[in-house]
């Protein structure tokens, strides 16, 4: 049996419910929501689709003792207005969302809850962080989205610019899954070739693409006000891939030692969690980018949360 | 190779863009909007996660000629605003969406399209008539979703009460896909058996089964502002339905010879659309209703339009 | 987490397996087979379709003790070569399989076993019964096939007839899984229109149809040597609604107080297996067909084991 | 609509067949075979599997009229027990099935099929050019599944190795679908990381894993007598990239300008069938073995076909 549940059923949270629900993935699903009529509301609406899908998932709302034998638990909590009137910048619901994890942490530890914590929450590096010391849950079970649907980004420009599959364009986007992110072009490949040997060929200019996935989010915010299809995508097969203890190779928000932070960058996940991190021979200028990113992380996170972050101190570049 | 178009990309039309998206359905899909920022806006967002799905699919936005060789058009528009400041009655939409269809329709015309038109709009009846009216279609390949939804609600709500799985309910909700409709309790059957038989041993309130399957559009709409996935849900089945022939039973929003206007029943659809409407022996109650909600829905699209009204008028009863 | 197992995969299991394997169903699989070259090949071959899946199962073999927490239990094992040499009936396998379940029965019991167990193999009542018995586990949660399969090949032999969808086709097929199986007329609907009702209109041989129903099996066995397709569909739909605590009707070889023996009948199958039986009011033609089938199914079983059928004696037709 | 054509429905095509109908892929599917008999069973095991799906497959057999609009057809045929007789090698088929693709060609020719051909019969590569040439068919929608599968065994033999997804492993297995095929380990990586720097961190034997990725399909064949769930998985998801037009980065059997024959070699599938070719930069020693691979296959398809053969002979390697 697959059990579900997910904090915050606003766009994302909603549309996560959903896929599990249309595609047959969740046996039980459990939403829950502060806003109670809105669970409610999902609730009803999933359950009329039933009698129109071939499977069937159980679904109950707002009660957090259903955490305490649940396999999956996505994050999706947030606050979108905030965004509106930020200068399009995913810390700007920091402050909204550390309130959330505030609140939902303590009732998600009370629960004796132990299955894996997918989050969506933004700013997703820092949030995953700040929701993993809140519940004293596992950093292995603890992971955010974080460049997973930057990558996916990436895969869609690059591939526009090919003609081809999203899915023949391989690599990872590293770092924040915000400004910071950086394209790790030594690790792309295009139907495999390197696209680092296609540059000149194909007159690519690498920075505009990167600019592209990175801004990608923003393109779609600026049309409908959020994003919600890839981002619930992208998490909902991250879970499939703990269910299944696939050890599936994706680019994640996971714990770096190295920096003593959550940042995305590429990792095995399954039953676990994150089983390990990946370890890419990255160039000088990526390795820069790299800790320059999860220095902003920390930074950020530090600015917004004293106590928290003392332990998390921005490294310097190893020698 | 399955092509298919949608135009009024809201929480309805991009849901049905999502799921179609996500269950690998269609080869194609072309998204129109009078909102080009939201029809781009979907199309990336959905873009976005082609690289973590399996399948693929090509999409395309605001282009009305590529309607010339789509299988399925879904016309989805809607100004659920409208909706809000009304009295609860799906009518409320009518000046907007007939003003909604007044623009498409010629543009669809004038595109050759032949294929198979799945409505949503509301109120949904009237708008299947008029949509179908002005686009010369044959009423075979335009129909509603109509109560194919409230169906599935009702299924849902006696489905409760015998703590069984919605799919062991069969039977219809005919008439408006409104207030209008009703239950047409001789045709339910709950695990086989007619729930006319259950009423005594279960206390079974079958006035209070139908007001709540009734009213279950407007419980998620009081929750969510919109009701998406059950909708959604109800839609792609048809389209499936069609574009593999399966002729399938299934109640919708058919053009009924009888009463001179598109009102939900039972019918078949496969490939053509509505192959055939399914004639059920009702109770003389059931037939006086099913008259009635007709009726309704001819004297206020009547209310609305003169001209296209006046073909269709108010039928007695039939002895 | 899904954790199946399958003991027997001749063409029946093999089949299940890939079902759960290429849409993704199962998290975990384990294949047990006395032919250990054949497991390991079925093994093998899943395993390599796995990189061009989207989902991944974990697949083990011949590994008793998997079956601690296994949620699923299909047993599928059988002899198709005695049923070659035999007069067309499914009665020629118990021999053989009663012999694999006294290998396989106590096998199971030992690993502390507590899931859901669907039987496929044949005789399949007879089987079903005996298994449970031999392992002790509860009667609900073991349960055969049985007339899942018959009813579909009635749904689909009427609805040739109809030209239209078997899903639109409801009703039951009753009794044992053999030869004195009947089609339950009285409960058919087609279209949500009583069967008996079309009889004149249509021309309808309804004994022809139920002989055709009936004979389905032997019609693709004559022609392929084997049935997989159809009986893999029906079993693999059956721990789907259990998993997901659908309480699905679905006519299965359940318990039957009133007869003492297994038999096909309509069933709400759960997280529990069968978790009711349903009763619907057959004729008095259909009551004595039932008992009579039953008896068969108890007589047959007695010719073959004394010693457990001792307590399962041919009932009198209830007044 | 998508449409799909088999000839040949033994182990493979009934795989194929199956797989189609029970993901929901096909809307309508021709089975055709020389055994009648075998093409019908397969019919009715389909379609009573029916009632239990929630898609529909219209099924129909041995009309070869019916591929005038069929947009996949799939060429499955062959002989296995012309295989269990020889010496472990494809190329003993090829006197079997080239009289069948004598057979089928030109009925296939006479239909005005022009729908693209995905080929699984043995020896693949010159089976997929016999066709090709005898129907007159463009080499472009003309290919065979080649190393698609050995690909996938040996993403799979990697993946055991590194405990990790199948799908975590990039790169390509080249040449004839049979003996003389290659893994070119330059294009291969693991979770992002070349395997040629892995080789000694893990003491990776390469020429064994190449080995046990060229005699998967033995090892399959040895304990069941045939394969059959890996090679149709492979062949659906090549159709369902030609009928998306994904253009998917697939190793296929696809015809080589460069050594004038068809050869297993990374292309891309779209709407057209092999989009293009892509040529990676492998290693000196690859190329020789790529050549060597190419000429084997046009030595053994002379030795069977002067005629054919004869504009297609042995090259040597460019400088």
């Amino acid at each position: 049996m697959r059990k579900y549940a997910i904090i915050g059923v606003g766009h994302v949270g909603a549309t996560v419910a959903y896929t599990l629900v249309c595609k047959g993935i969740a046996d039980e699903l459990v939403l829950i929501d502060t806003n109670a009529g809105k669970a409610r509301a999902e609730q009803l609406d999933l359950q009329d689709a039933q009698a129109r899908l071939d499977s069937r998932t159980i679904i109950k709302i707002n009660d957090y003792d259903e955490l305490r034998d649940t396999d999956i638990l996505f994050i999706t909590s947030g606050n979108i207005h905030a965004l509106d009137h930020a200068s399009g910048n995913r810390w700007a619901e920091f402050e909204y969302t550390k309130q959330i994890v505030q609140d939902i942490a303590p009732k998600v530890k009370a629960t004796g809850f132990n299955g894996i914590v997918i989050d969506t929450m933004n700013p997703c590096d820092a949030i995953t962080h700040y929701f993993q010391r809140a519940t004293g849950l596992s950093r292995q079970q603890v992971f955010g989205t974080g460049t997973f649907l930057d990558t996916a980004r990436m895969q869609k420009v690059v591939a526009e610019v090919f003609n081809c599959d999203p899915k023949n364009v391989s690599g990872y986007v590293y770092g924040e899954h915000g400004e910071s992110q950086f394209s790790a072009w030594s690790t792309v490949q295009v139907n495999g070739i390197p696209i680092t040997k296609l540059v000149d060929q194909y007159h690519l200019d690498l920075n505009a693409l990167e600019a592209q996935a990175r801004h990608g989010g923003w393109a779609v915010h600026s049309g409908k006000g959020y994003t919600s299809y890839a981002i619930a995508t992208c998490a909902v097969k991250l879970s499939e891939a703990v269910l299944a203890d696939a050890r599936l190779a994706c680019p994640v928000s996971a714990y770096s030692e190295q920096f003593g932070t959550y940042v995305g960058q590429p990792a095995i996940i399954g039953k676990h969690g994150v089983e390990q991190v990946t370890h890419l021979a990255l160039t000088k200028d990526e390795q820069a980018k790299f800790l320059n990113s999860a220095n902003t992380i920390i930074e950020k996170f530090h600015a917004f949360d004293d106590v928290l972050a003392s332990q998390a101190t921005p490294k310097q570049q190893q020698a």
